[in-house]
């Protein structure tokens, strides 16, 4: 099947159920391959025993930022009731590259990603043909992260049910072989729904489901008036926040369209979950201290707990 | 004057001359904010006196890698002859986030970026605005960086003279405000020469001059083979690289065309240089043992050293 879509009636959002399964790799060379180097987490099929290594990966959680994704790791130990052995902690498996950290806690992967959809899509591929290598079968990503809200209180969790881009395409395009190719950004609604039924009535924060706008830049992408360049007015700005709100855009961040088309490309069950650091109906400067910044970081992680603590049937 | 350029006849490469002087910001919002967070720094107008640590600045290096921008900046205090006082070290400015890396040594500043555009993006916003700032003027930017190779030996440095999309077009679109924005890629052709003309003839390394393709995907916007998505053959992929090597692209990368179009929005003298790590005709996979790789590495490092060196006066 060709991954080339440029006909989107050729399917729909409803169509679309990824199947659980061994990850499959979209190319055919990788097999002819003696050696496969994983450069950008310093991995590979001769060097590393990937099998042993990662064959028991069910959950793969990609966050942006390399502390916040150790912290999670460990977040998991506790949340997992994962046992170090006495004397032992977890390390950065990626350790031999500075690009991105990798932290890993029984079936549990923490990943960052860095910043934008060129940094999420290099370390998305990398651990695609690390599980398919591993020989890993039933696996759901997420994107634990964090972005600007529209409408909402501060540190409120929005759960994406569609990504969009800059102008609200429900595609990724992607120069390739000096073609445009439009990659639809298709996200399985299931589990949008059961982790939305997770948010529990007395949790210290809100949260909701709605569509996230993916952009490639912080500033001017996200019609901010506070960066090096901006050629709008206030007026100009709060006209476009409150259109791309009533056309039901809940917050903005810059690597959800592509988590969200490659995960459908690879047939892998993937949901985005972000906390909203602002309100930008209200702002565009993040001064939250720090401890609260941190608080709210935490949130979608919570939600992300719990979804993986059912599946594996921890109480 | 609007930086909004969609009709590319009002202006050629050969018109583009950036002019010395105070770094300017093109948004008149910035001086009414009674204070301005660089948020992905942890540096803000308030809580740092941002003149008093930063006015000095004439050179910013801008890499990918944290690490290797440490390195850098430790290389500069050699290459400056910068006395730092006994007990005292180099430590990271912005330390307080873990999103990139900023060390000084005296009039430069070594900058890390991440993977891509967007994270690219980011840190040049706030490196113009903590500039702007900061009264600093006079000041030139490098991108110091690896990339792949069309028809060079491993290990080759290419100055960028001009810098071009993943379908080959001079300039960066920008989604902004719903509408695409075209940003001209133009690059000082002047700096081009006299960073060239620093090459040597008994350096242990070639340097050529030539075009640089920007792309947003390590994997399929480079034609390589060996990603998780691959729907091409190994004979379209050489058609596509000797295509573009034909009309002169010298070398692959992700931040040159933002780089670019970044710099000459702001009117800031920039360049571009890239060691090349391996030759995409000849190959995908870089599995280059860890120390010549390095060397590779500090090669663009040593022609921006002679660069500074030489406008500085030190011998």
């Amino acid at each position: 099947m060709s991954t080339r879509v440029n006909n989107m009636d050729s399917a729909t959002k409803e169509d679309y159920k990824p199947q659980d399964g061994p990850i499959e790799i979209k190319n055919r060379h990788i097999a002819e391959m003696d050696e496969d180097v994983l450069y950008h987490i310093a991995l590979g099929t001769r060097s590393h025993d990937l099998k042993d290594m990662f064959r028991d990966i069910k959950f793969v959680c990609f966050g942006g930022s390399p502390s916040r994704m150790k912290k999670f790791a460990f977040f998991m130990v506790d949340q997992l009731k994962f046992k170090l052995p006495a004397g032992q902690t977890l390390e950065d498996i990626a350790h031999g590259s500075d690009r991105y950290v990798l932290y890993k806690v029984g079936p549990v992967l923490s990943v960052s990603h860095g910043m934008g959809i060129p940094s999420l899509s290099i370390i998305f591929h990398e651990i695609v043909k690390l599980l398919h290598h591993a020989g890993s079968s039933g696996v759901t990503f997420f994107r634990i992260g964090t972005s600007g809200g529209l409408g909402m209180v501060p540190g409120s969790v929005v759960i994406t049910d569609e990504a969009v881009d800059g102008i609200l395409r429900p595609y990724m395009e992607l120069a390739t072989m000096g073609m445009m190719i439009h990659l639809p950004s298709f996200l399985d609604q299931d589990i949008v729904q059961e982790l939305y039924s997770l948010a529990e009535k007395n949790d210290h924060f809100q949260t909701i489901v709605g569509k996230t706008m993916c952009t490639h830049d912080f500033y001017e992408g996200q019609a901010r008036l506070d960066g090096a360049f901006c050629d709008y007015t206030k007026e100009d700005k709060m006209m476009f926040l409150r259109r791309i709100h009533e056309k039901g855009v809940r917050n903005i961040e810059m690597e959800s369209l592509c988590f969200a088309s490659y995960c459908h490309r690879a047939n892998i069950r993937g949901a985005v979950i972000c906390v909203a650091l602002l309100d930008r109906l209200e702002g565009d400067q993040i001064s939250t201290p720090h401890d609260i910044m941190e608080d709210w970081q935490s949130r979608p992680q919570i939600l992300v707990a719990r979804y993986i603590r059912k599946k594996l049937g921890i109480h």
